[in-house]
């Protein structure tokens, strides 16, 4: 209970500085908002301007435009990050991207359209903008994209004592950095130590008598998803990134890759939903209305589908009504199956705990599922629909629907995902509207057609 | 393609390892499994034991026992763990118990039984049994519980030079630490600095002059869920834990804070499609049946609900056949739309994207969203059907429907989250099942209660 109130207390504190700011911004008090906004961090920033309507942005903005800074637009959802960014005058722009590292830069640069891309380029240091055009080259979502540029890297050869009288030494260091990457003369990486380990180590000691065991490198072209697999999976807070030829380009940190996987299950639970890559609860009512409504068709499509099927008993149904009444329970238990056997799959998928080595055990198991819950949820609601329709024959009919229904559920929900994965396909991506469609037309089918057999 | 084809490798590279294994476990050829399993990371050795069945399983564990280590226990699925552990001699749990670090200890310990607990509690030695059973004093989700204990603390008032005098004298240190966290003489952390700045800058520079900015600490009682929030929030690597009285006691790593985040996604995917906390593939069919099967017992109360509402209109089906047909495209298109707008809720509520500061807003612009999806699908469905049945009053009957429908889908897929998160309930707990009863029972009634009005 004490949690509770606590985290209560933390919505409200937000709710009344958001309230705070809207009122100085609404009194036109620019001094107000710079004293409101000065102490937080920018994380916190931008959830305020994500969270308030687009004319209150655009006065706050207005007021404020000196204060905002890189690490608030790279904060920025990017739904937002573009109107905002159009909203500034272009020299606030030009000197809050400066400030920002080349990953940062290039995450805020991808997302934005040509001209306000190129306008931001030609606003950089020679050397940034070079570095930024080179990440830009690489595909998008790819481990090139993800890495930042600077690294930091020590001869194999060198001593604990060499490297720290380096690093005393150095000009600029990146802002965060967790190892030092050993090197050959041309460039590829052979280890890295921790720096707990440099810190802690004697002076004469070989950077390449401590190297951590388990030593791996990926390549630029990778795709970020498999980056972030490889974080999690090993345990990596940091990882260097090799071009084609093996020699060191960059380093991606676990910071980078926490996000990438953030948006990985963002996406999964968002195409599972048949939401698609609306990106965010800031999207405004036309744009989300334009990126649901395809997926809303798709369903349309199905649902026709398997109304073309009930159409098909007209006949039955007229005789006897009760099936209209019940229909739906038959489809609606096979949809809730089918979602789940889903569900557990795609998430699987995408955790890597489904391959090739075990989709048959795991296929029989969902089948198994499936038939132990048709047969309990057969039993039950064939005894309610005896009774409440009086009708014996009407309770055979849905219990034997049932068990085939949520049997074909389980299978449907595991082989779907499996399938859409093997050719290629995201298995997150309106698999809820495809598998559902199975059950409907399976459930309405046996069902009805069983009804047919029986009752005419 | 160069991609698609790298990842099918990986994953045959992986089937035929794991073909290889079973192989030399039919075969009862030790030595073949050791050979196999030993240049492998304990995250893939796990991999290998989840993928196979029960009696694999424990031929595989009778043949390889001393082979297995506390890494393997720590990456296993919980649900296998427990079975791996009873098959193994207490010895070689004991001794693999022994080589973690106490917050892997705490980890594998929380989720065993009393018996098996208190076994390993006693092999283990005496500081280790102490900092565990102190760790597990804490509620379970605490920071408390997802702490390590071992930290790296240094006086306020020393030097570069100091620290690492201090770190190269060290007995012993924790295998990852990214910062040397600043105590005054109570133990009261005051700041941090990272192990780059150290390295960085010269003997003579005070600690406490080249701290991080934006420090923070957190609770051993905070909600693991509330640090891992805290971590993605601020990209934080390492946040030290505090007891009540303010007194370091640990520190969190972003590698647990990862493992928390993926946890939390993973349960609001699962209870969103109403699969409770089955905990993985791995899980036996019965015990696969057990869990889903109270989840669909509460969807067949709420299809039921559904069919009574179909029930009371009996007379206007018989009357005209085609609603029977019709009525679960009305049906399906509420539910998908509310699926999408959960989705999104539950997906912002749970990232605090849609907090109090914004719900009226989001509410509004889900109505606004239903409706003009709905005008939409009321045109097209509304043509659709008054074209196939020939019936100009059927499509302006399920028009209406269509866009009352869509308005209450928007409406409550964003509501039915908010309110259970406001009630203090997870907003993913089977709000799917309410929010398309919701959907259902107004799709159906509107539909066939205009119906009633035009036909009757």
């Amino acid at each position: 209970m004490a949690e509770e109130r606590q985290e209560l207390d933390e919505d409200d504190l937000a709710m009344q500085r958001l309230d705070a700011v809207l009122s100085a911004v609404e009194a036109g008090d620019a001094a107000g908002v710079d004293a409101l906004l000065e102490p937080l961090h920018a994380a916190d920033i931008a959830d305020i301007l994500e969270q308030i309507g687009a004319s209150d942005r655009a006065a706050l903005l207005a007021l404020w435009h000196g204060g905002i800074d890189g690490d608030v637009l790279s904060e920025l959802d990017e739904s937002i990050r573009e109107e905002v960014i159009g909203a500034l005058p272009e020299t606030v722009v030009a000197e809050a991207m400066r400030e920002l590292e080349t990953d940062d830069l290039v995450d805020i640069l991808e997302d934005l359209e040509a001209p306000a891309q190129g306008k931001i380029l030609d606003a950089l240091e020679d050397a940034d903008r070079v570095a930024v055009e080179q990440a830009l080259a690489y595909p998008e979502y790819s481990a090139g994209r993800l890495m930042q540029r600077e690294v930091v890297v020590a001869p194999e050869h060198w001593t604990v004592g060499e490297a720290i009288d380096f690093l005393r030494g150095a000009d600029e260091l990146p802002y965060q950095f967790y190892h030092v990457i050993l090197t050959d003369p041309r460039m590829h990486p052979t280890g890295y130590v921790t720096l707990g380990r440099i810190l802690s180590s004697a002076r004469k000691v070989k950077l390449c008598d401590i190297v951590e065991d388990g030593f791996r490198t990926v390549e630029a072209t990778e795709e970020e998803a498999d980056v972030a697999y490889i974080f999690n999976q090993y345990h990596m807070i940091s990882c260097p990134v090799v071009d084609d030829a093996g020699r060191l380009v960059g380093v991606i940190t676990i910071d980078d890759a926490m996000n990438v996987l953030d948006e990985e299950h963002e996406e999964d639970m968002l195409r599972m939903a048949g939401v698609g890559d609306e990106s965010s609860i800031s999207d405004r009512v036309l744009e989300t209305t334009r990126l649901r409504l395809p997926w809303l068709f798709v369903n349309l499509l199905t649902a026709i589908l398997a109304s073309l099927v009930i159409s098909q008993f007209e006949d039955v149904i007229v005789k006897v009504v009760a099936l209209a009444v019940l229909m739906p329970i038959v489809a609606s238990m096979g949809g809730n199956a089918a979602t789940q056997s889903l569900t557990v799959a795609v998430r699987a998928l995408s955790t890597r705990d489904l391959t090739g080595a075990n989709v048959s055990r795991v296929i029989w198991r969902e089948t198994a599922v499936g038939l132990l819950n048709g047969v309990f949820f057969a039993v039950v609601m064939g005894l309610v629909s005896a009774f409440w329709f009086q009708d014996p024959s009407l309770g055979l009919v849905i219990a034997a629907a049932m068990v085939v229904n949520l049997v074909v559920a389980g299978m449907a929900g595991i082989l779907v995902p499996v399938m859409m994965e093997r050719a290629g396909v995201d298995p997150a991506l309106a698999s809820g509207t495809f598998v559902t469609t199975v059950t409907d037309v399976v459930g309405f089918f046996v069902f009805l057609g069983l009804a047919g057999l029986v009752f005419l």
